[in-house]
């Protein structure tokens, strides 16, 4: 249930406000030398507090590992590592141990534990994903010691009404996105998607986006077959994160809409290689890598809580409203794109393994 | 690889052109009366052949159960069953030997495994689908014994440039759909779609797009949080299905579009049950479902195999045109819509089994 | 349930007397040319009716490949296979419907699955170990593809009264095995073993066994720690053959009364590559092969199936009597032989698969 | 690799010399008060340093629970937990580094993972069996949580030359085993171990034994077939304690030399409910709990660290001489016993939750 990955495994655990949060990560290669610092930098990203666009909360996030390292370097036996929670406001949350936050989890999971750690969101809060940061990181070492060239790179690509135009995702570097708060490559669309986050803030509201994600360099003959498809892997990691709606990789539902003569990919040659003349496929074709760079999209939902009254009801049945006190993102989705590197590379590094 | 599922596991197996296909169901609940009937309404929505908008191809779909049956009686051992191929036209396919199709899984598999069954397309074939509407049926059976007001409905709600509203989702129901051959519950549209298919095929073209699917009477509690939850699992199996491009739940992409203020789900009380005013969610909130319709849509892209001349390589390296004889849907979505239904009941029943 | 393996996966399905047993085979490598013949030879070692000393049934265990397979060679597809079930003379089975067999299975699986398929065992008979050869043989082709010096030896190392000398292990091949109808590589011991089941069957009565293997030429370092372990994985995979009650490696039990300065197996080099003095250890350490044979021993019990009066109870909570009717072995070890090694290929691939 | 358990997981991770060791379980039932004083007396009895016959190292072994309870109750998120490492002595192991100790894993895991963890055994220490420990403890919570009448009996019935009589197994008690520092529920032979493993400490050299295991309560109809047996399960389990070498169950490798009539457990009718007149199947038909007491027996062979001079090579392929420094248990069996105890809970608390 709390574990993503067939031959490397990542096994997450903790809530919001308990001790720690951490992941045990298995099946990881042994010999690579880990770079604390690149760690580090992919948990300070996913951190809150960085801007004026994200919630006010401070986490350290400091990381300790625990097992699988010789002198900084992994022996193949399964990493462990934790997050000490620190600066949490339980209090903040004492009205929520009677009351169901609309559209979040407390209601569906009380239904099927009988129990839930109401304390900002226990197992349901974001906070789980600060975990897949440090496995991710780890992965992406892996990865890029197989294969040098290879890059990811996530970005904003929507917030509200604001969106990139997709023609120009190849375009797009993670210098560009990480250069705005909003991380959105495109620099004066990145200042009207924080004006518009400022202005949410003020109004107690909140707003979805999306995010794009580009892998270059993945050779041909990486993924499976059927059940196991690279894309499936892929979609499943994403909808696994916080607030996540949706999923597409390619023209993704575009393709709905296209005739075949228009979306097929003509393969040619280009210096000895077998390359195609259009990405329509987004680089996968029949759930394995075809050589071409990997582009997928992830849509996430706005913040379901907000400041504003809403109507809701009590654990014992009554009708009520509620005013989320707390301090929270009005956009999840410049914080969920360290995130969903991390998930690309934990599942890239899983099929790698399993197809090479 | 080819194994779908936890508690409940689907292992399919079988190549277009080979002997048969089939699939191995374990983990499924004892003492269910099989509805030989229904297995064989299941595969008979599927089968292709059925209409002027199917490929002429004629399967005959006869299912043999070879195991885990008694007097028609589940017994708990695992249920395998073959459907032999036939009406194989592999000559059809002789060119395609040393030729990849463009945007089919051809290359990208051969760069996998170093070798290719090229015949109808081998284990890529839409044909692996059919194991997976038997296997479905099953699974539905053991979830209405279980919920007997359970439905789960899928249609048709996209087709080329022709979209259902979504507006009207909640009124569609399966009979709508399966009156027509497109399986648009809209009428009018669907002869709009039915024209559409007609006129591509002419073209020797063809067209994406998708199927949304409707899931009624599931408790409120089933799934699980993280990894394994309920939208992921589902989502991952749906981007399994041929030509499936994206997944999206609930308000999906849109969410990205909107505010919290808009997006939420208020809690009620109905009847002395917890409701929901409005269902942007889908049916699931953190993993878990919250006992509200689930609702989800799927995106197809148009087939690839096209009749018009295209360019594209072959297997030594050489740039080369092709025209894709065989007999091929212009448009896979009509039969997708009891592969999608059939998906639905396995990880629906797969979830059940694990959180009840 | 009914599935072996993590990389290299084996599902099998089937009952005694239904329309087929079979099994899916996935994670296989692709490019492997079968040999049908081998297939064939396993099947024939495994099949009743061989000998004086063996159940009198007549089954064709005839193999049809379903998938898997282009011209012969695997394509990394999943390779099912299907053996129909002939001879069955089910009536023997008639008053076995509402009679629990002492020491058989039917007890505990109507327990369990609340409905049991009586005839001849069903899922509970051995003759479920048939589709393990299948696949035993072909895991066997791939593994000696890697490794071509690698030979797994089973044999007879104890029927009843008459035990081999452990001492002698290293000295017995398949050949001195497969000599005669019992399959214990010592001649001598052979015939008093014959003789022995000989007369067992004239008494109606049945005896045990145990059988030894022998792996040579694995590679160091092939094997996972804790959990997975070499031996574990080969605990388990022997433990699911029918009537298996043990599993020792090395020197196994006896360890129990050895001392470190006895047991340890002292390392020294020899032409340059690290080997040890002895093999106490049976190859594995810490759960990794450390280059030296592999050996272990397994325990196999009475057929409980005898034909001399024993008391029982009916489904309805009546004691009462019985004697089995049907062909039924007096001792299922010679047969359990090819099943062990079948095993063996398996586990050892698998743990190539994820080693390597 | 390091994950035990299908429904219920339990991934262990931590060297012996790292800053911790810990686990995470999985899929534990939600709602289960934790007795923190019960998991403190299962650490304290498999911890060292408890009396004249275990090694002199003192570990504190305070389990730190980092999530998954809210007020001391089980919430249905994975239960991680960590064990700080203290006392270690590092300096003890340094001449290790370069030298490949007889019967350990050091010189297997190199060559799988071209590195080791070389400080105290690492990942391959005995120290790994603490997280097993609390994790057993939880589960034995869940398990009489469920049926209170349940008790799980692991006892020493062999250090060496001395051996309890198997037929007295079922008459003794955790309390006649926990007076004395064997473990040994028969006083006299207790009182022989206890010399001879103090003799053998004297001589530098160590001894190996037997834990036999007793579970009472379990009802029928608990286990799975074919390839997830019961007591495959409990085999696999228990090979992956370190310096396991074997596992039988009921009459174990006797029943090699038993006969049918002598083997089978007739059926029979008490107090209106079937049982069984003898237990040679060890409480398991088939793979599934038959209601009956499950019995089983593990061999553990000698600590293979021992203070006298042993013949080994370096890393660099010189042979040499070495006597191991370190404080070193010079059987491990007394230790053991818990650690079965605890492993027979995880198995059959997963096994329960997969069968009803």
């Amino acid at each position: 249930m709390n574990t993503l990955g067939q031959l490397l495994t990542l096994t997450t655990f903790g809530e919001s406000h308990g001790p720690a949060i951490g992941g045990v990560l298995d099946g990881f290669p042994s010999g690579i030398t880990v770079d604390f610092d690149f760690v580090r930098q992919c948990m300070q990203r996913r951190r809150p507090g960085q801007s004026t666009v994200t919630t006010g909360r401070q986490e350290q996030d400091q990381v300790e590992f625990l097992s699988g390292l010789l002198d900084g370097v992994t022996t193949g036996a399964p990493i462990a590592f934790i997050i000490r929670n620190t600066d949490q406001h339980s209090s903040d949350y004492d009205e929520l141990k009677d009351v169901f936050r609309p559209s979040h989890a407390d209601y569906a999971w009380e239904q099927r534990y009988g129990i839930r750690d109401w304390r900002g969101g226990g197992r349901s809060s974001a906070r789980v994903t600060a975990p897949i940061c440090v496995a991710g990181a780890l992965a992406t070492m892996a990865l890029k010691k197989r294969i040098p060239v290879l890059s990811i790179t996530a970005f904003t690509s929507q917030i509200g009404p604001y969106s990139t135009d997709s023609a120009n995702d190849m375009d797009y570097t993670s210098a560009m996105a990480e250069s705005n708060p909003v991380r959105c490559p495109d620099k004066e669309l990145a200042s009207k998607m924080e004006e518009y986050i400022k202005e949410l803030r003020k109004e107690q509201d909140s707003t979805g986006g999306c995010v794009t994600c580009i892998v270059r360099g993945i050779p041909a003959g990486i993924g499976n077959p059927v059940f196991d498809k690279l894309e499936a892997s892929l979609a499943k990691a994403m909808l696994g994160i916080n607030a996540c709606k949706g999923f597409e990789y390619g023209d993704g539902f575009l393709s709905a809409s296209q005739r075949g003569s228009e979306h097929n990919d003509a393969f040619r040659m280009e210096d000895g290689k077998v390359t195609t003349a259009t990405n329509h496929s987004g680089g996968i074709q029949g759930g394995i890598s075809n050589g071409q760079p990997i582009r997928f999209r992830v849509a996430f939902k706005p913040t379901p809580t907000i400041g504003q009254q809403q109507l809701t009801v009590t654990r014992d049945g009554k009708e009520t409203t509620m005013e989320a006190k707390g301090r929270h993102d009005p956009c999840v989705v410049p914080r969920a794109v360290p995130v969903v590197e991390a998930l690309t590379s934990l599942v890239l590094l899983d099929q790698f393994l399993s197809s090479k």
